[in-house]
């Protein structure tokens, strides 16, 4: 147990923005959330999944929708109550404790805000490790546990809760109801036990992001080595590609941000080419023709001097960056963890290859 | 109090299209529902509005969706079971009775069925004393009520209660749920006290229907006056044209079914012409040129020898067929029902001008 104050929500945010593999949002709005919540209400109490009984209700919150839309529609106060309302009248129990469900500049911030403002602990867990577009693409799936009751609200009062067959109903029915409340809404899905929560989560991962965050605000303190050696080695990335980016393909449509960004080679890389595809989250880097990286492993964007994580939604022309792979969670490297978010499920038509093998030889 | 059996229904049905206006779908279909449940479970209660107590809890059953659709995808047996359970537990209150919420071929159907299976009273009551094709279209939406809580479940299982700030948004959130389950569900909303229902229902909707379905069955005993006459007295319309159909241009769109049907005059029509626009009901209908009816009004489509009722589902070409205007329920006649359902919210360019006004001097 311990507290989170504004200095710890910087790193996380910066941390989480990483993790979220070019999505998750915009770390600076979610930022801006949290710290908000945390002013007004004071810090956060951060719980070890350990520190949770097995029996209590333990609630993931998050923002469903278009991540460059989060950027332009506001997120209310009133919301998490609403939720927090919702979830505990329909098991009839009091919430112990909210939790993320991703790791992303936004998904990572909104249950710090809701645990402020409400004055409930937060889980140091998530469902995924990194973040995924689609609300089906979590651990606790690969465990068997339902999504619903799916709590929904708008900013402006409209609410829902879904219960479905399985949680790519839950998926489709939420998706339709988040793009006519204008792409963006606020969830509360996957209740659980503090058993299932510790059995399927990724744990310790809002302290995994503060540190990576810490890691990111200090990388010039690198002493002998550069700060990419440094960089590289706290975050266990694998040197991808270095590039100006040259053009930016973007569509937002069926609530999502698909596109791809393409690179120029800078550097040792000058004279060579590589392209990263997205669908909110990156799903392949590929470099002079040949896939390097693809889901679920982590393929991240970052600044070239800062190492500051470029979200999909901030990549523009000209920009100069690091394209690093970061080895996913291991449930996702199982068959079942493939099915839910390998390259197939996405259309891309290849095997599921972890990065590291990818990546043997050099690149 | 009387009991509602197949001959009932058989009537009922016919009735109900008639008053459905060219839409809420096939009487065939809903027919079908309901006797399988009559005979399985036994007749039904009809209860007179004045039977039910003020503070007994009253919901509306129906079904969501593009009528072209019911014809083709089933209707469960469990959707009344699961309704009355969403709705009673979010209110803690068992539920007093069903009624219909429109009249038309399958939404006057489904609420005997689920009454039958449920074993409780049917209210000879409804929210619209025909049938309109968005949700807020009620009159109890006049009467400042709420759509919601509204319950809402497809066949396969999924389901959700929407709560929402306005009875349109009840609608642009129910009706995006509804076309992700496949265009076509099982719902209940306005959940009403007796008192409610009494004072903005339409009374006594099923017994209208009864013997409108009655007469028209019957339509060949009319004495000395022509069937045609006949059918005309009894169902307090006038004739606006009679013709061949000659086109028929439907397009199905955001869960509605969109068209006109174009006709050649015959008989004393003869080298005259009309057409009648829709979206799932009739609303407007122009005879050479001229409009002589528009939406909240009933128009009707009839076969000229049996005065059977022609939905806008079943719309052939060659048929022959007879326009027959209907005044509608007062409420809809005012400045609040007319914001509601009159010409303009449906985009067309029109003020509205009662039925037999536009129709003074003959057509």
């Amino acid at each position: 147990m311990r507290k989170i104050g504004i200095p710890e929500i910087e790193d996380i945010a910066t941390g989480a923005a990483l993790l979220g593999a070019g999505g998750g949002g915009d770390p600076y709005v979610g930022k801006l959330v949290a710290i908000g919540a945390v002013q007004e209400c004071g810090p956060v109490t951060l719980l070890d999944p350990d520190e949770v009984p097995d029996d209590a209700l333990v609630i993931p919150i998050a923002m469903m929708g278009a991540p460059t839309v989060l950027a332009e529609k506001a997120i209310g106060g009133t919301e998490y109550q609403k939720l927090y309302d919702m979830v505990s009248t329909f098991f009839g129990q009091k919430i112990y404790a909210f939790m993320p469900i991703e790791a992303g500049g936004v998904n990572s911030m909104l249950p710090i805000a809701a645990a402020a403002r409400l004055g409930l602990p937060l889980v140091d867990v998530d469902g995924m490790g990194r973040a995924f577009p689609e609300l089906q693409m979590v651990t606790f799936t690969i465990g068997g546990m339902k999504a619903t009751p799916m709590a929904l609200t708008d900013e402006k009062g409209n609410s829902c809760i879904f219960e479905t067959i399985t949680n790519k109903w839950t998926e489709e029915l939420a998706r339709a109801v988040t793009m006519s409340c204008g792409a963006s809404v606020s969830v509360s899905l996957y209740p659980m036990s503090g058993k299932q929560m510790k059995e399927y989560g990724v744990r310790g991962i809002v302290t995994r992001s503060e540190k990576l965050g810490r890691a990111i605000r200090t990388v010039k303190d690198s002493g002998t080595r550069t700060p990419e050696e440094h960089f590289l080695e706290f975050a266990e990335g694998i040197r991808l590609f270095k590039g100006k980016i040259s053009d930016v393909l973007r569509e937002t449509r069926g609530g999502f941000n698909f596109g791809k960004v393409v690179l120029d080679g800078i550097g040792e890389y000058k004279g060579r080419n590589a392209y990263v595809e997205f669908q909110n989250e990156n799903l392949t880097a590929t470099v002079d023709g040949k896939i390097l990286a693809t889901t679920p492993d982590l393929i991240c964007l970052v600044d070239t001097e800062t190492f500051i994580p470029v979200t999909t939604d901030a990549l523009k022309y000209g920009k100069r960056v690091m394209v690093v792979g970061l080895k996913c969670f291991h449930l996702w490297r199982t068959e079942a963890g493939l099915e839910l978010v390998g390259p197939r499920y996405f259309g891309i038509d290849t095997d599921y290859i972890p990065l590291e093998e990818r990546c043997k030889g050099g690149n």
